[in-house]
């Protein structure tokens, strides 16, 4: 360890952590959610000498390990029961979610530039939804409990899976030209086995594991094994292509089935309310704004293109919204949920820029679109959840007295 | 932010927090503290393939902010007052816990290799109790309020700033040969100005700090804001050449002046759970065994050399407890607690490789006497302190309640 980069990882820690709680407390004055204000904290800083801070190896990892437990927290507010019961809707929410935004930004990318590799790849990364934001707000307005929230979630891990196969579709044609059916039905196996697997067997094994951890003696093993269990379904997922965030919210849901989800969830909350933060903040930092103006000949195509797919980006999750079966959630609350782009899309315009076939300015054009999905949709599903949806339940009563 | 880099950190971490627990459960059942556990079972992933992990920068911060963690929750049990009642003991433990064992180790060292600024080092090194493990062990018996836990507090803190001295002594003295008072007295001044200052204002401060923060909208703000004074103090200590746990000891002091103490230590418990047991596995897997096997001519006087410099190491921290003025406190309970050597004394050591004054055989010495006084304080401490104390007090068996 040297003193000098564990001082530096310090204080850069401590300011992350405070721009985050300033840029939260003065959003939430404006009544809009706390996560808005800890992405523009981020994007402040960003711009600021601290910016290449976010790719500090110490701080980069807290910030994954805070999107970890964010979803973990999701899951352990989880019920398979009624995720089961909105598997339909979010299935279909899915579906429409991957191809209506893949087909369209493909045909709209081929009728600007004419390139139909570059199409295939702005096309996949409309795909993707991160669930991250919508999660957050959602848990901050203590609706977790609310048939939209299970649909959007149910829909955003399906979806996860579904942007695996676009993946691999896409490597495969860049690399090659042609598509290996065999290789994506296997993948699609693999991570469809993983999850079901996981939970099947994580449920009926839970009790006995957590029964466990209560008769061993050192001090907090409760927390230290629920942590251990959701690191390691988050490796796990990883390890198998999916997100990491995938495999915590199995392990979240895993432990909602145990008898000690409450004392679980006291526990874990210290450590999602510091680390959570840090991630929406780093999230912020990566913005590269210098390349959100491109300049030189070809620029008005590129502000064309952008604009077109980022509307193009946002109706057809909102299309999306409109796989809910029946009339037990709002479409539109749904939609709008499924709006935010992040990583994943991110993966995909790399995965492209590596292989040449996009232009570091049809990168930016992407960063664009995944920076302005995930700024409007905080205050945008707030809004939605409070005009149509019942009123806060106890829980969201509950989150604010326990500290004031 | 490497995927790839996260996932190995994951894992790694996984691996560390699991091995910390099994470590610490199974010496718990042969009735031995946890922590000596926890740095067998970092000893022994030292040897395998993961060894060099303990030098990732994500693991080696959160090992940072683990034992940093760990003095601010003893700071939080701290008590300003019984502190200053046990003031002139502790000043006293700490002079003579520097002031003998730099004398003894200097003329052992200077009797058996015949270098006088080789025996400067060495005198160096055994100066600096590491007070972590002690504070760890009389944390997990929950003996933290009594007399002994006060004092040994008081003369680690104290230790810490002569330590800042003896390092400036060494540090000048191999540049030039020649010591320099003025700097010595700065150095001093600025350290003890830190310390009171941030203490006498900090108190001021703190209840309207924690006031201000219990207004705020946000979630977890609380612990938020305790967390971020905690890393501030600890950040600024380390600035100014003093260790980062002196700055989180008195972070600690500061809030538990507040009216929320109880809370502030609630909310910190499972961040506390979470990340203090990766320090003492990272502490264990940086021990390099292969070092403390010499080869070759002149391997038997290393082995007296350590032998001798060990035994004197112990020997002279017991007496350190003499220091004790009346009969408030168990004169041996605070000479052991006094024993473990750690992070400053390997400082004292590279500084001395470094400058080619010590030999890496040398160095190995350090290590091995940084190794042994490590090992026996958890098991020693424990024994003395069931013998010698009064029963334990509600402290520990709330904590043992929380979880079972």
């Amino acid at each position: 360890m040297e003193p000098a980069e564990t001082a530096y990882s310090l204080i850069v820690l401590v300011i992350v952590l405070a721009a985050a709680k300033i840029g939260g407390e003065l959003v939430e004055r404006l009544r809009q959610p706390a996560v808005l204000g800890e992405l523009l904290a981020g994007v402040l800083l960003g711009l600021t000498a601290l910016g290449g801070a976010a790719s500090n190896p110490a701080i980069a990892f807290i910030a994954t390990i805070g999107v970890i437990l964010l979803l973990f927290e999701v899951g352990l507010e989880g019920d398979l029961d009624e995720l089961r019961r909105v598997g339909a809707s979010a299935g279909l929410v899915a579906a429409i979610g991957v191809v209506l935004p893949f087909a369209v930004g493909y045909a709209v990318t081929l009728l600007i530039l004419g390139d139909s590799r570059q199409a295939l790849f702005l096309g996949a990364t409309l795909t993707a939804t991160s669930v991250g934001i919508t999660a957050r707000v959602i848990s901050d307005m203590g609706r977790m409990s609310s048939a939209e929230a299970k649909i959007i979630l149910g829909a955003a891990v399906i979806d996860d899976i579904l942007g695996l196969l676009v993946l691999s579709v896409v490597l495969t044609i860049a690399a090659s030209g042609a598509v290996d059916v065999l290789v994506l039905i296997r993948d699609l196996g693999i991570a469809l086995g993983f999850l079901v697997g996981a939970v099947w067997i994580g449920i009926r094994f839970a009790n006995p594991l957590i029964n466990f951890a209560q008769r061993l003696r050192t001090r907090g093993v409760l927390v230290s094994v629920a942590f251990i269990f959701c690191l390691t379904m988050a490796f796990a997922a990883e390890e198998l292509g999916l997100a990491e965030i995938v495999g915590a919210f199995a392990a979240g849901l895993v432990l909602a089935s145990t008898e000690d989800r409450v004392k679980i969830q006291q526990r874990v909350k210290p450590l999602a309310d510091v680390f959570v933060p840090v991630f929406f903040v780093v999230v912020g930092m990566r913005v590269d704004l210098a390349a959100l103006s491109p300049t030189g000949p070809g620029r008005w195509t590129l502000v064309i293109l952008g604009a077109t797919l980022f509307v193009l980006a946002v109706v057809t999750k909102l299309a999306a919204g409109l796989g809910v079966l029946g009339k037990h959630a709002n479409k539109l609350a749904v939609g709008v949920g499924m709006v935010p782009r992040g990583e994943v899309g991110l993966i995909f315009a790399s995965v492209g820029l590596s292989a040449a076939i996009l232009t570091p300015d049809l990168y930016a054009v992407v960063i664009f679109i995944v920076f302005l999905t995930t700024l409007i949709t905080p205050p945008w599903l707030k809004a939605v959840f409070e005009r149509w949806s019942r009123p806060p339940r106890h829980r969201g009563e509950e989150r604010g007295g326990t500290e004031g």
